[in-house]
């Protein structure tokens, strides 16, 4: 039996990920490598491929120890396209001037670099108690259907789900320390097509606008209030993004009329429960209408207890700062895992994630190796 | 001085119009030989070219007599294009099976001769007490700025105008002796553009939606009973003929929201009334906007009274059907008349106007050429 090796700098795992040129939903490599690097620390791996045969996602799972509590770190190995206009190589992983450059360095191969540096910490200094993992999927920048969410539900038919889950996205406006993420807003878009009697507009009793059958429903869903906020939560918020019908005739009613609207809302709400009240109120006004929902994230909070509090009392004693608990922004992949897992999320600075010459400062990814490090310790593993 | 000629066949004078292509804008002689033929039966001719210089809109005003009562017989020379599809030369003016084919011959160069005819049938049989009068334009068709509007407007400024005109656009929907109009309800087209501030669905309170601005003023000025219709008057109807904001990102508030609507109104609005209540309401849920208003013609009516009753009898008499008093339908020149001189609207049979293979029964050209006649008598010429 080979002995341990303890990869203890974040900089230079986070410099291999990068040089791999995993953009969604290449893998380059990205997932050999951490896999690689986790066994050599005695970690069981197991690859976790999801999705058509001929092209399926990585995914793995690395588990040490068998103990209470455990801790999963979840993360990505994807990124986004590195675009036009970059004036250091997107994936050479150059440091200049304190930064370090690459896509995916935020966003967010730093973090996962940092949670695997944190364990070999951990591992060479402490006797394991409890148990710690990694979920690591290659789809979170693409449609996500193979990635997070058919390994958490994996790991629920194995009863293997674990305490706590760390997702170690870019959390950060702009500065490490700033913004620990204990929930996001749900996110729904629904297309409306109503569907009337084309007519000449002199002879209105010939024809039926739905135009006229459109406004009213609109009117009624953007009338409500969903709600007002929560403690963790701003309002639920429902925006029509598009009406559109075309008609370049001015003397005619048209015979269709289309609408588009995105809700972002909080855990007051349920996306089916908002569907069941878009379709009945469309229904309602135009009988003879289609409304097509797709739900891209349900709402989710994880209720600040001991986890929350450990991980934000890390965070203070690395940045000296008190972050601020937060449910903002866009959808992650803590969607799916808190369906089945107490999940929050704390990584880098996201300043720069999908923009051209994505960076870290590189003291961020040392410091975020302690806060990871401070939290296991913490957490009592 | 030539002895007076009187074309009193209106089947013979209607196929020599048709035989003019004067697809709107152009003439093709068709007002020259009108001209002539009415200065063959005694009329003075003033040519009335309004318009740029280099293609002046033709009209004329032609008159007989100069004691009361007055009347005008106004109607057009240009048609709209033929288009395909005719089993028949549209110009040839061919008559098959005791059917006229021809583009124009119901709207509506059969209803002048048919003016042209009674007014030879009249001059040849009575001595003329009152005086007579055609307004002829050569722009009904098309943009109208250049016709009838400012011929009227002339005969005004030279205190002229007659004291009833008869326009014969074929207002029988299915049988002559169907309908007189005695008015026409007003149209107006109005193009809303409504500003807000372009953002993210997930943030709105950064953005300002142009869409939640467009559609409270949407519904407010749908939800408005403008009135419940009058005796002549159906209700005044809006409608909503298109929405668009054309954008096809679902996460972002777009900049910018457009409607468009057009107005059907009764004598009970004015275009400048309609247009301040539209500016004033969308001003008020959107100030970032703009109102463009376009007023294609004011509602008018004219009450019916012994000239409309002289008319109605001479139909009755003629036909043995009693005609419908109607507003309903489109606009026509008779908008521009009714600013400055009372107007009714009776011709033939507008079943095919517009259309391929346009034709009216050749029994109708002289019918309708005896109802023109009995008017005449009735009127008191
Ligand atoms: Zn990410
Ligand atoms: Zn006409």
């Amino acid at each position: 039996m080979q002995s341990p090796s303890f990869p203890t700098d974040p900089v230079a795992l986070a410099q291999d990920l990068i040089r791999c040129q995993s953009v969604t939903p290449a893998d380059d490599g990205a997932q050999a490598l951490l896999a690689s690097v986790l066994e050599g620390m005695g970690f069981e791996v197991v690859h976790l491929p999801f999705g058509p045969v001929d092209a399926p996602t990585p995914n793995f799972y690395a588990k040490i120890g068998t103990g209470r509590p455990s801790l999963c770190f979840a993360g990505h190995t994807d990124v986004v396209p590195p675009g036009e206009g970059w004036a250091h190589d997107p994936f050479a992983a150059q440091i200049q001037d304190g930064r370090l450059y690459g896509r995916g360095i935020a966003d967010m191969k730093g973090g996962v670099a940092c949670s695997v540096a944190a364990i070999a910490r951990f591992l060479q200094n402490n006797t394991l108690k409890g148990s710690i993992s990694l979920l690591i999927t290659g789809d979170e920048e693409g449609p996500a259907h193979f990635g997070t969410k058919p390994v958490i539900e994996w790991l629920a038919a194995r009863n293997d789900v674990p305490d706590f889950c760390l997702l170690g996205e870019p959390t950060n406006p702009s500065a490490l320390g700033d913004t620990i993420k204990i929930g996001r807003r749900g996110s729904m878009n629904a297309d409306i097509v109503v569907r009337g009697v084309q007519g000449h507009v002199a002879y209105p009793h010939l024809a039926d606008n739905p135009i006229h059958r459109l406004l009213p429903a609109l009117s009624e869903l953007t009338g409500r209030c969903l709600d007002e906020g929560t403690k963790w939560f701003s309002p639920s918020s429902l925006q029509v993004t598009s009406v559109d019908v075309g008609n370049p005739a001015t003397n005619v009613i048209p015979a269709e009329a289309r609408a588009r609207l995105n809700i972002r809302f909080n855990d007051r709400h349920t996306g089916a429960a908002l569907t069941e009240w878009i379709r009945e109120v469309v229904a309602r006004h135009a009988p003879d209408s289609d409304v097509t929902v797709s739900i891209s994230g349900e709402a989710f909070l994880t209720q600040p207890g001991p986890a929350v509090q450990c991980l934000e009392r890390a965070v203070q004693d690395v940045t000296g700062r008190q972050p601020k608990l937060d449910t903002g922004g866009g959808t992650s992949d803590a969607r799916f895992i808190s369906q089945h897992c107490a999940v929050a999320e704390f990584g880098l600075v996201g300043a720069t994630m999908h923009k051209r010459d994505e960076h870290v400062d590189v003291s961020t990814l040392e410091d975020l190796t302690q806060i990871y490090l401070t939290f296991m310790e913490r957490f009592g593993l």
